[in-house]
């Protein structure tokens, strides 16, 4: 039985935006992609695996580094074409750009100085921490 | 000057996944999508302005409800592919189901017995609140 991932309006791609929320925290750490196959695992595994859209793979967050994304809970929206994952963010770094969240760029400014700032220090070196 | 708008990178729709948190209690409420002429009036108004995509326009949201999202900052994700909002959701409520926000359907159940359960309850009558 599946219907509960038949309910989801997945895009033409066959694609949802997955937005992971710390559930400690509550900060926002990732907007990333899910295809069917992609929720499918991250339920049955307990950690998030979404659609790697550049790579055209699957990709089971913290396969590399080793930060992976442990699923609390799991929400779709009103109109089901969007997925929110409540979870233990694992070392505390979920961008791989070393930053514990990849929503660091922060609009600073009026008028015409308006600008992205970034507002998170890197935790740890990049390069062992993509995916 | 508009380096901040040319910062995003838009998909071959001209649109980029806009989050929304609540500032207050940290709860994501929505997730909808912006052009680059909705994010330009969401910084000028103070307000958040969507594209919906269903009614190909400019939404800007809580214009029939009265449930307006009001901007406490702006981030973009180290991609500069994702928008997050942190709002005060005005009325407390941000679905057009009438419910706090619209991700109220949580995944329950195991195996084959996985379901989306509605969690949240409906604050204001349907109708009235869509926008």
């Amino acid at each position: 039985m599946s219907d509960w991932l038949d309910a989801i309006a997945w895009n033409t791609d066959g694609l949802a935006p997955a937005v992971a929320q710390d559930a400690a925290s509550g900060e926002v750490l990732t907007l990333a992609w899910m295809n069917r196959e992609a929720l499918e695992r991250t339920v049955e595994t307990g950690e998030a695996t979404y659609w790697s859209r550049s790579r055209k793979a699957l990709w089971h967050k913290g396969e590399t580094s080793g930060h992976f994304q442990k699923v609390v809970e799991i929400r779709i929206d009103c109109d089901a074409d969007a997925i929110l994952l409540r979870v233990e963010s694992v070392g505390g770094i979920a961008c791989h750009t070393g930053r514990r969240r990849c929503f660091f760029n922060k609009l600073e400014g009026a008028g015409g100085e308006r600008r992205w700032v970034a507002t998170e220090p890197v935790l740890e070196i990049p390069g062992k921490t993509h995916g």
